[in-house]
């Protein structure tokens, strides 16, 4: 191999694989970037085994050039000592050498042996199963993912589940005490449903360009593509059975309240700062009364209560009733929607409540589970 | 105690003074900010009883109304919700539960006993045993404090040690690999030492204000005291006797070289990054050859050779010697100084080399000590 490229090109390149790339990995080749050059394009791979990144550089001879093909799996060091340089850089093969050269530095590095690199799967790139708007996807792992369990009790609720059935596709996630769902068209004409790592997600969201479109390959049982321009990310699926959600989600109402989204978080987060010390892993427990105006309440034997009051705009059903929450599941909750006001469903002080927009693009709800108090 | 106060005057006091306040501290007073009201002005006092900052804000009768003198200690969860209000605040101690409202938010929040708070020692305002620009103090503690040991094995080597003398004001630093001096002209007429602990300087630097002067008295042996402005940072001194280390810095040398400090930190920190994953503590050794220009370089058995070329702008004295040095230090101490050419000033492979600037509004100097290689 005998290349000649920009160095903001090559940093960019390696920036965008390494995400996944553990430098402690056990297998030592996995700490490595894997890079290939052909007369046509340089393709850069980095990879944890259970995920990987991807990337395509076309060889349009000003900023890469090709002088000889071949392949090489560098350090991932580089990356760190490439983002410094200024200038045009040189990387040239001598068996398991690389010589690099930028300006006036010149690195002659030990490399691994391509060969032994992981191969990931083929697929054919026009033959997407589904495809959607880079904000879209965005925006449908920020109104779930945050949804998932941390531990890994039960792992499958350490996932999300993308569910496309006939017209809808859904992505729902629930760690038990909370559910965050969201439907768009299905551009699919497959019934499918799997459930990805909630991390992974994130991983991709922070990577993707939301300008693109992401379109999504399903070749395998176990493996899921997500591809966004040049941009590839492999992610391995988690196995089982997800829990049915959809009996989950009350369908009647005792009490809706439609208040002002940005007001009731404001006021939820200031309530809930003076019982964060008591924090019992929900960050504090809010009490939501609502009598001709919302009052949320806390109250913690060692720092004292706070109580506030926000008007809300509407009222239908119930007048009078009283439930309580963990703060930190409703401020997520509050966060996960766009909308300037939020419908509050309640249906009893001891059953879950819903929280939608009055206004979404999307069909989204948030489901909390109350917290029984004396 | 009953006042009135601005949402931001508030927010901004217990910003200030809530640095040193530890929510877990085994004495639960101190987990609180201590307040008091008087006709004249409000203190602040947060403490962890080795340092302590106080803040005083003027009763002006229009930010701040005190309609009833009185002191208390506040919960330290008092500052995060205080940070999130938009209108005035109104608190009221009624025995131990303090009455604070502002908009339509109610607080009643256990307050700790007052007179329990530690005192902290008077001083005489106008009587300082010397004063230097903010400005300057930031820069003699960025000069010097970086070069503390991060250890307790000699704990009088965490601390930057202050010495008076004469006319000369110096603060000299080292962990006994490195070392970082700085003097100034000394505005006592007192003849004094002190060790000051480098994470407390740390903690001044980030909260003082830069455009005020800072006023230090000298009131104990054991506790200096910092001023600016309106705001006091008291801080227990070091115990111990700190190594003289005037007989460690060489006076001549085998050679000086003058090269630009910027292009010089450049090139170490390319070449560093190769070496950083076979990290023994020092963050890589780079080893400079100097020979008709400047030749960094650096090698690992695992990662392979980097070496890189800058041109020097002068050299006095041996014209060809090479020497080893801890990547981080010698980083660390380019960092430290401001000017646009260094001198390095060698002495021997064996023997620690000084970094100084061409010119500077101070008499300083970085002594970095070398690393034997084969």
């Amino acid at each position: 191999m005998h290349i000649k490229i920009n160095h903001s090109v090559l940093s960019d390149a390696l920036k965008k694989v390494e995400k996944v790339v553990n430098a402690k990995h056990n297998i030592p080749i996995l700490q490595g970037i894997y890079m290939e050059a052909t007369n046509e394009e340089l393709i850069f791979i980095g990879s944890d085994s259970n995920e990987s990144f991807r990337f395509h550089v076309p060889v349009d001879g000003e900023n890469v050039e090709v002088y000889e093909p071949g392949k090489t799996v560098l350090p991932k060091q580089v990356t760190e000592t490439v983002k410094r340089f200024k200038k045009d850089i040189t990387l040239k093969l001598d068996g398991f050498t690389l010589l690099l050269q930028s300006g006036r530095s010149r690195f002659n590095l030990n490399t691994f042996a391509p060969e032994e690199f992981p191969k990931l799967p083929d697929f054919a790139i026009e033959e997407s199963t589904l495809f959607l708007k880079g904000t879209d996807l965005s925006n449908l792992i920020k109104k779930t993912g945050f949804a998932a369990a941390d531990s890994e009790i039960r792992p499958i609720l350490t996932g999300v589940c993308l569910d496309l059935s006939g017209d809808c596709m859904q992505m729902v996630c629930t760690d038990s005490h909370r559910l965050g769902k969201v439907q768009v068209r299905n551009t699919s004409d497959r019934d499918l449903k799997f459930v990805i790592p909630a991390k992974s997600l994130d991983k991709l969201n922070k990577t993707f360009d939301l300008q693109e479109d992401v379109h999504i390959y399903c070749e395998s049982e176990n493996q899921l593509i997500f591809r966004s321009g040049s941009l590839v990310f492999y992610c391995r699926l988690l196995e089982g059975t997800y829990p049915d959600t959809s009996r989950l989600i009350p369908q009647d109402f005792k009490a809706e309240m439609k208040i002002n989204r940005k007001v009731f978080l404001d006021e939820i987060e200031i309530i809930r700062g003076i019982a964060n010390n008591a924090d019992n892993g929900q960050g504090g427990v809010i009490k939501l009364h609502v009598n001709g105006a919302a009052t949320i309440s806390s109250y913690t034997a060692q720092t004292g209560k706070g109580e506030s009051v926000v008007d809300y705009e509407s009222l239908e059903g119930e007048d009078n009733f009283t439930i309580s929450f963990s703060g930190k599941y409703i401020v997520d909750a509050l966060k996960a929607i766009d909308d300037e006001f939020i419908s509050f469903k309640f249906n009893g002080e001891m059953r879950p409540f819903l929280l939608t927009p009055c206004e979404s693009e999307y069909e989204e709800l948030q489901l909390v589970l109350p917290v029984r108090t004396q």
